[in-house]
């Protein structure tokens, strides 16, 4: 990897956490600056502005998650350990979160809803995307006979993932994974007793 | 009312909406300004200083949920009416959310969870306020014997809010009743199938 590539990798790893962690307008290029021991000249020469920065941070921030969750389903057998797997991934949230700030989906939809349409629409992009991995598993866990035949898939990853996001605002609002394990709890319940066959 | 006091009281229900939509580093004083038509000095004759004024914005903004609520439960015999019609209040959210911008309990605590802690502190009274609602509604259900005697009633109410704040966001994200009204389904069947006897 050359120099230039691994400074812009270096910038987008550490914008990705202040983004998180401050959104797109509390994060001042003066934060990014200092957290990657650049002058403003050396960002941008590999990104025109905050707002490509911004996007690419995201998308930095968003495959972070992607390579989790592809983690937590690498050798589940059943699509309900794979689904439980993949919805726990906040359970150390106070210690060892994914990514440090929460989950950027969450942060950059409600930073974004009324503020800036292209990096709504980014995360909408990325909610869709998970939308389509929660329904495969639930494919998955019907066409094995796990899953209720008629189960709604649509609903339920709605449902689920309604769940997981609030879940991790309140585990960070109060910087407490107790919250999380409660919620994990009730979610191993619903998916018992409202998916299971 | 004194004219000083409505004019304090449109400086809340103005400057709610607009820390609402935008978060607090987002909200400049000249926003506010715009939105109430004051001149500086005659929102700082009423408010210290912004932090202030988001204070106060926000415990008005939860004054706002807090009267919906009451009017949802009002009239409603049984604890399931009560907790469908309670976590169904942002049904229209396209069209007439009950405070502009989504919620403000989950805007504030995303905004504020790693930039602004006594804002944050607020945001977490709030949810405490929210949360004992909710396990009122949930111990109401288990004396009048709908809802199951062994209900681990702190579960089901961090995760109903976890579903509920967290499918707020998902409407908001699309502009789309649509997510809610699906959200609202499986509710329904987790409360049927996981919370009542």
């Amino acid at each position: 990897m050359s120099k230039g590539t691994e400074t812009r990798k270096m910038i987008l790893r550490k914008s990705a956490v202040i983004f998180n962690q401050q959104g797109f307008t509390g994060s001042s290029m003066s934060d990014i600056m200092k957290a990657t021991g650049l002058e403003k000249g050396g960002i941008y020469r590999h990104f025109k502005n905050k707002d490509e920065l911004a996007l690419e941070a995201f998308e930095y921030a968003i495959g972070v998650l992607r390579d989790r969750y592809r983690v937590a389903i690498a050798g589940k057998n059943s699509a309900e350990d794979k689904l439980i797997s993949v919805l726990s991934v906040y359970s150390n949230i106070d210690k060892e979160p994914p990514l440090e700030g929460g989950c950027p989906l969450l942060n950059t939809a409600i930073d974004t809803d009324d503020t800036h349409p292209l990096l709504q629409k980014r995360a909408q992009e990325a909610m869709n995307e998970w939308l389509r991995f929660l329904k495969f598993i639930l494919n998955e866990g019907i066409v094995s006979g796990e899953f209720r035949p008629n189960l709604n898939v649509e609903e339920a990853a709605i449902f689920l993932t309604s769940a997981f996001e609030g879940n991790i605002m309140m585990g960070k609002l109060f910087n407490n994974s107790g919250y999380v394990q409660k919620y994990i709890n009730q979610l191993k319940q619903y998916i018992e007793l409202c998916i299971k066959k």
